[in-house]
């Protein structure tokens, strides 16, 4: 008799290479799952995740389950990993799940935020944790651009040409952009997203706030379907895998919130 | 002929052994003076600092002075020095300096700012920028003790018992913890602190706010003058030299700024 476990983590993608298990590499998957095995006499307890963060990618709200014969509480189990883990992984949240969820598969949605400093200093205590670009930037330009990407559209021209996928059709519900202060703050909700499309997107939508792209660029990209065409790929320590929508209502809501 | 030249500068602490030089250490002084000894063609140039901080400790307005033969204008001073610094060291002014300015010994006062994560999880985003304190604490007797500390006192009792200084007596003009949800930030102002002041301050205000000590056992320790009668050193990350006074006036401003 097992039971399923759900998740929400967060952790610090500085010093990982990355979310997904490598043999050799310090992995949040390879972290959770020794700390998983250690509870459970040395027995492998596998981790299924809403979907992997490439190494330094940071994540507020990453989606995690595991089946486990166990009977702890929620709180037990929260104290028990977070007790455990490294400093740079936290459990922010930990709920039984039924039977059929998967942290992957039945995700409706999920949102990134992407955090640029713009300042003409560096910040030395947020170095790892945004961008640096220090530009001055049409806010109102890049959410022009943005807004250009809302709805369904094919995302190849912002989608890594190493990928394997075929389907690069997602649906952007949220693509804005705000400024407090020299720190921007990007978020995107969508139905999935392609290898590397927050960091294309927010690099071509960067160089579309210096002025060196118009905003238009944006649906000609679209109908390119050329990732030659977009812009630079952004840096990983401004990215964020910040949740993971799993009811419709949820998203809904967040959506409503603005 | 040679000009003195000021830096306000800040610093990430978490991968420094301190401020000050060490033979086979990584620290601040050691870092900016190998960038200054490459700017002078191999020649040793020293730097004078307001004072040192531990390791761990941060910098957001750490001042520093030092005197050079090169006539470069402050604009481009810092933008050489910021190109060779590493990551975590930042200059954020440069200005030129008569010539019997000394970081340390023309210091009319400095401000500490320590912060402390009170949620009961850690923030794997801040862990190296604040200390973690998972308990409720009640902010108004933590302001009551701090209270106390304003004026001029003998501090032998928050001062590490390792400090050979014999003068401990310092003015306090500013002392007060403020809560930014779960965020507090406690800001000291003095004409100087002793050798893990702040510290010790910190670890001794936080059993107050945790109603392990009353408020008014801040007197009884002023007077009793023995560190063991104090609280813990509450953890560097938490700490910031924020700023250095030199100008009577600048010290007014800030403290009427409230």
């Amino acid at each position: 008799m097992t039971t399923r476990i759900k998740c929400i983590i967060a952790y610090d993608g500085t010093h990982f290479s990355g979310y997904q298990i490598q043999p050799g590499k310090r992995t949040v998957q390879g972290e959770f799952e020794e700390v998983l095995r250690r509870m459970h006499k040395g027995t492998k307890v596998r981790v299924a995740a809403s979907g992997r963060t490439d190494a330094g990618v940071h994540a507020y709200g990453q989606v995690i389950h595991f089946d486990t014969p166990l009977s702890l509480s929620s709180e037990q189990w929260k104290k028990a990993l977070n007790a455990q883990l490294p400093d740079d992984i936290v459990v922010r949240f930990v709920q039984e799940a039924d039977a059929d969820f998967h942290a992957r598969f039945s995700a409706k949605a999920k949102e990134y935020r992407y955090k640029v400093w713009t300042a003409a200093e560096r910040d030395v205590f947020r170095r790892h944790y945004c961008a640096w670009h220090p530009y001055s930037l049409h806010i109102s330009a890049m959410n022009e651009a943005l807004g250009l990407l809302h709805g369904t559209h094919d995302f190849t021209s912002f989608c890594s040409a190493k990928t394997s996928i075929e389907d690069r059709v997602r649906t952007m519900y949220r693509a804005e952009v705000k400024a407090d202060g020299p720190m921007l703050e990007f978020r995107f909700v969508g139905s999935g997203f392609l290898y590397n499309m927050v960091r294309i997107i927010v690099g071509t939508v960067l160089e579309i706030g210096q002025g060196k792209r118009s905003p238009a660029d944006i649906s000609m990209l679209l109908a390119a379907k050329d990732r030659r065409l977009a812009g630079p790929t952004a840096p990983a320590e401004g990215l964020y895998l910040w949740r993971v929508y799993y009811e419709d209502e949820c998203l809904d809501h967040s959506l409503a919130d603005g």
